[in-house]
């Protein structure tokens, strides 16, 4: 938690720290310098299906970004977009942003469903899990989503126009850790320059590890 | 086409119109009496995966929205932001853009990957397509979104704040050929109810009926 330097409302987050999805909101909480509480939700033990949760949330995912008056916004992308709203992480040029936005809607539904659910089979399901007779497709999509992302990184710095912002902070969470759903990062060398040029902006937080069970069940399937 | 009555630049708009994710992009246009050009593209037969048009959009999909300069934007629910910034069709109030974006990124991450993957698997795969192994499964996730969607709608008139708007445009693509993909809409009568008030507003134009070779797929399946 951060002290707040501005003004705002106080900010709770429903999140697992091992999500991506979930660190997306801490990384631009963290740079925005926000006041937060963080309130660990362990989304694959069933903390998001509980009657008490899916009352608030009923889709029953993390993150969850909860105001001091208790009204509530879901979907990680939304929440970095009211976040980031009249910031330098979001361009006020409409065309640009509609720019950032379009890559936050292709993490969504091209990348994230490949990327960060094989990491997630490979190390927060059982070994024996059927879900891992899934893990070559997912792979499969996950390296073409990789490589739409390498050949933007050709020619451009950022995905959120012209400076870092949200755009990169939604596509950094899961692609930083693609090998460990068995998705490598060799063949692609300006994506990789891409993750270190994010690592060193100002008030970056790295995703936790996983714990050793999960990393024990990554380096079994990997 | 609809000539237009305001500035802005002369826009194309290349899709599938079978595609509710294209048919979003139209609804708007036509809503905002916006000019513009149609370029139909079969991506159901391989019209997004020429070496020209993968060199506009890498992701290979429909719809790309075109300006009279060549700029191109990807992502349906990313052009409907940009067409609608500034318009009455998206909030200004920063909380309540975010909630509309919010149901944005739910439509394509819990509800079209479900919801439109099942009408997509009866109506334009053989039918004898492997694919159809997957349906169950979709038919259960489709089910899941549209309960979100109901339980939403019990309290509320529309998903895009006070008014009709983006949001409303987006889950309606997909939710109301829901019964194409063997997924029924008679357990849902607030929904129901709310598509019925998406075609009443001022400009609606509906998703063209499905081809009879599609149709007849359609029909065997459901």
């Amino acid at each position: 938690m951060v002290r707040a330097q501005g003004p705002g409302r106080m900010i709770t987050v429903h999140g697992f720290s091992p999500s991506g999805n979930c660190h997306k909101v801490k990384l631009l909480l963290e740079q925005l310098g926000r006041e937060y509480a963080w309130v660990e939700t362990d989304s694959a033990r069933g903390a998001t299906r509980t009657p008490e949760y899916l009352a608030r949330n009923p889709n029953g995912k993390v993150p969850m970004l909860e105001l001091d008056d208790g009204r509530v916004l879901v979907e990680s992308n939304a929440i970095l977009c009211w976040l980031a709203d009249g910031t330098k992480f979001l361009p006020s040029d409409p065309w640009q942003k509609a720019q950032a936005l379009s890559w936050m809607f292709f993490e969504q539904y091209s990348h994230e469903p490949y990327v960060a659910v094989a990491r997630f089979i490979c190390g927060w399901t059982p070994a024996d899990s059927p879900r891992r007779a899934d893990l070559p497709k997912l792979r499969e999509r996950g390296h073409a989503a990789l490589a739409v992302m390498e050949k933007h990184l050709a020619s451009n710095p950022w995905f959120s126009g012209d400076a870092y912002g949200i755009a990169d902070i939604a596509l950094y969470a899961y692609t930083c850790v693609a090998p460990h759903g068995g998705i490598a990062l060799d063949a692609y060398p300006a994506l990789r320059g891409w993750l270190a040029r994010v690592e060193a902006t100002p008030g970056f937080v790295p995703l936790p590890a996983p714990d050793a069970q999960a990393q024990a069940l990554i380096d079994q399937s990997t």
